[in-house]
């Protein structure tokens, strides 16, 4: 089955949950009901006395089944603004709709699904037989603003999840139990990674010890690679005059997501939602001969965009984004050894973890052009070059039109998890535009000067993204290189205090982050409090351990591991970090 | 002489310069004459014809001495505002100047000297003779906007310099002549530190890849001497809803400082001055029990302030201002430890650089108290807490009113830098407020909730004024450990580069910031560019070298040292840096 018949599926099943709805409560508001990654969702707004919660569900779902057993086949129509004025009569949330297309001059469509006209470009199934009974199920309810924004009324969604067969409804739903248990907000609060508070807002999380002990770790991890290869780290403000997005051009182009500030003198300034225009400032303070490049700049740094507030939820999307942000400056000649160093990184990143990677081309939209910067001469030579390079690479990878960055064509990389769900992450970026409006050049063999390209990677992408993968993709159980704590000592009464303290200072002065369990509490109780910490390793320290001199280690993992001294382990521990076990 | 009595002479020598000018230009109009820490200035604005330049400062001087030598008994009166509108009815600045004190009900006072009457709160010398004519200058002239602002016009400010004695403006020009030559701006072109664009604007320094090297250099030092103290890093975004300022007494008390920013839904955001408030939902996240305290959070991060576009310049005002930041949150009794570990990490700090440290005690201003948050007897409780620790330390401190943060009093440290200029760089602040409007508490031993308290410190204060300073101090002579290239490679010709990109690795490998010279230049031009750039070790590589395999070291400050292995090199660079030498 390809993407587009599900799709079809999961829309039409939409307008079966609006006609199951209509039958609950005949004089519903409906707004959109559109398909998702896994099913659909249809947005209402319920007559008093009406409204639908959970409890409803299954009784939906029986009237969805009748309907789908009774039979359909989706009718399309192309109206009039006032035929669908009249028809939607009593629907605002479709009177606004229509005065939207009506203005844009486009075509208004219907589609009537059994006996339930609704404004809708499709596509839908050719008949309701392509719709397995038993392949669905309504999932959950959830309030959500008309058309994102909190000045809107609240409205009902109600979701559903759709696919071919039973089974992968089946294994769907298995692996949704599995991701409810690893859910990163969940996890970071017990954990103790990150905090939200209501005072500063949704989206601007808030790093604990913990939390920032792993983003820095796997910071130095990116930087690490890169420096294998000759990046050098550079610093920017998050601010910039409006001078510098009219040159770039993300003034224009940028502008819903755009923070901008007003200053004291009635100057407009701009809260950076990338750090590209930056970088090219510090690239042109001084020429460049051929000689010196490529210049490879670093910088990890916090980009601010901004998202609907319904939009924002946990670390998956925020409106303060840590990029491990690059852009190598290089000649044409160099652009395909850049490329082929930065997947490099990536590949050696992500391996790391355990994930596997698929690769996307992400082209420009051919029909919304003027979305992008450049001209299309230039954007069909970038393109080719990456398809040039993922082919000489061997990589596993597809095409996707409109999925382009505002100045150029991308390689993004979707990540598999360890419960079998793909996340987008690293991407990389060829850019002839940004060179060309900043006049970016070195001087060639010949002292002429010469236009010169950018590469911009974020390796991690953002780091909350991240992070919101790697928690859920270890269900907390962090590797030891990266947990926040890499050992606990437990001393069984005070008798044993002095020495366990010996032992965490030991750890400590090698750079491992041992803890001392200082509580008045059990050892069964220290225990479980290890286990819930998910450390990757505990010593007990009882009678025996004092006279003997020696630590009894125990693993998250494997298990009682036995007796050594405190050098041994000390050993082990280092070498295990070092290799990113 | 006291610093009363300097300040006196350098306020009548401002008014002696505007007799002189009126002399020069009887219609123009005056601004505003104040003394500074090294002399005084007076705003004018000169009639069509009658600007002056550097070129008249000498015939300016002249014409002042001559008033100084005919002697004068300054005058004050206190007038009615008519009287003064009557008297400064062709001076439109003095006339705005008399509004403004008008309607804040203030007596308006203007003071005479020899023949020129200047609004005016004084104070001022009793007699002329206690000024000395050859113990000031006119030193230059420069462009100000009337009340700093540039939406205002452009008015010449005449600036002078002044001091008790002949030797004492000899000693301050001889200071002044060292200092242009180490001015930070210069030097931080010439070692390509940090750059500055048109396009993002003045007051946001771009950090070049040098430059960054020594900003986290420094930082990790700070972090280094921070973690035996058990610090731990947190992170915070930029930016906070209002509603956190609300709370911390912000919004209200920063008001000009603070970057408002209104997101897409019509939210009222605010861009961070300071990271205290966001720090302390960090601690609220969880109850915290006697046992977990203290907390020490520490961020190098930064914050934005609005300043007025004529006073920023260089790195020493600058609108993007890294904090390397902490808060302690202790109980009472923790208070006076918590202070003397984080003296002992300033005192360590700044030692290692060779400044000498004065400590200035920062209360709040008696005559101004609403200009703070929090009741009288929580601040004398908090300063005669700061004056015993002072005490006790035995160190050599002086006490300043109106000096203090917004929540409470603070400990200045004034460092002494290797031309004897005294800056301010960092301070340790004490805050008994922000607890109380956050309600912070911890469980005490009876389990009953206690009132924590706060303590602020930034050991560099801001990295970019710190750098500047440290740029001058050293002259850009940095110390190996700071270095951006600690040593660099010179082959003589052709034939040596292989053993030279040898040994450039074998440094690299160790983490010593080595740079290999490819450039076709003669090994004079090498040399010279090595010294232009003040790096502290450089090799000549030559035949004897590479059939020896041996480097021959020189230093930039005990020239020739001889030759040794590579090993050798390596163990007495890594030695130095370890030691921060």
């Amino acid at each position: 089955m390809t993407e587009d018949s599900i799709g079809k599926i999961r829309h039409s099943l939409a307008h079966v949950l609006a006609l199951a709805v209509r039958k609950h409560d005949p004089e519903v508001k409906i707004a959109i009901g559109p398909s998702t990654d896994v099913g659909f969702y249809y947005d209402f707004e319920f007559s008093e006395g009406k409204g639908v919660g959970e409890e409803n569900l299954k009784k939906l779902e029986k009237e969805m089944r009748n309907i789908l057993k009774r039979g359909f086949t989706p009718e399309y129509k192309e109206i009039s603004a006032n035929a669908a004025r009249a028809i939607f009569k009593d629907q605002p949330y479709k009177l606004e709709l229509i005065e939207e297309i009506a203005t844009l001059g486009k075509q208004i469509t219907t589609y009537t699904v059994a006996d339930f006209t609704d404004l809708c470009e499709g596509p839908h199934v050719a008949d309701s037989k392509e719709i397995k009974p038993d392949a669905f199920t309504l999932s959950h309810v959830a309030g959500a603003y008309w058309r994102g924004s909190e000045k809107n009324t609240m409205l009902t969604r109600i979701y559903g999840v759709a696919f071919e067969t039973k089974e992968d409804l089946e294994t769907y739903q298995l692996q949704m139990e599995e991701a409810k248990k690893r859910d990163h907000r969940k996890l970071g609060k017990e954990l103790d990674l990150f905090t939200f508070s209501n005072l500063v807002g949704s989206g601007l999380p808030l790093w604990t010890p913990k939390g920032t002990i792993i983003r820095k770790e796997l910071d130095a991890y990116v930087q690490e690679l890169r420096k294998k290869y000759n990046y050098q780290t550079v610093t920017v403000p998050h601010f910039t005059k409006k001078d510098l997005y009219e040159k770039s051009g993300h003034w224009d182009k940028f502008t819903d997501e755009l923070f901008r500030v007003h200053t004291r003198e009635g100057k407009e300034f701009a809260v950076k939602p990338m750090n590209c225009p930056h970088h090219t400032q510090i690239f042109d303070r001084q020429p460049h001969s051929y000689r010196d490049m490529p210049q490879r700049y670093a910088e990890t740094t916090m980009v601010y965009r901004d998202e609907q507030s319904g939009e924002l939820g946990g670390l998956t999307r925020v409106l303060s984004i840590t990029q491990d942000d690059s852009h190598v400056f290089c000649r044409d000649a160099q652009v395909k050894e850049e490329f082929f160093s930065i997947w490099d990184i990536v590949d050696t990143f992500y391996k790391t973890f355990g994930f596997k990677l698929r690769v996307r081309l992400s082209f420009h939209d051919p029909e919304e052009f003027e979305k992008h910067l450049g001209t299309k001469e230039v954007w069909e030579n970038a393109e080719n070059a990456l398809r040039e390079i993922a082919q000489s690479r061997g990589a596993d990878y597809f095409e996707a039109k409109g999925e382009a960055a505002l100045y150029g064509p991308k390689i993004d990389f979707m990540a598999m998890d360890s419960i079998g769900r793909e996340h987008q992450v690293a991407t990389i970026q060829l850019d002839m535009n940004l060179p060309e409006r900043f006049d970016l050049t070195c001087t060639n063999e010949k002292g002429d000067p010469e236009r010169i390209v950018m590469i911009h990677c974020a390796v991690m992408g953002s780091l909350e993204r991240f992070s919101a993968v790697l928690i859920e993709h270890f269900a907390g159980k962090f590797p030891l290189w990266l947990s926040p704590v890499q050992v606990s000592v437990l001393p069984i009464g005070d008798t044993h205090s002095e020495y366990a303290q010996k032992v965490t200072e030991l750890l400590k002065a090698q750079n491992i982050r041992a803890e001392l369990d200082t509580s008045a509490e059990t050892l069964g109780k220290k225990i479980r409090n290890v286990k819930l910490n998910k450390t990757p390793y505990f010593l007990v320290i009882g009678d025996e351990e004092v006279t003997k001199d020696e630590v009894t280690l125990e693993s998250r993992d494997n298990g009682k591991i036995g007796s050594m001294s405190v050098e041994t382990l000390t050993e082990k521990i280092l070498k295990e970090v070092a290799g990113k076990i």
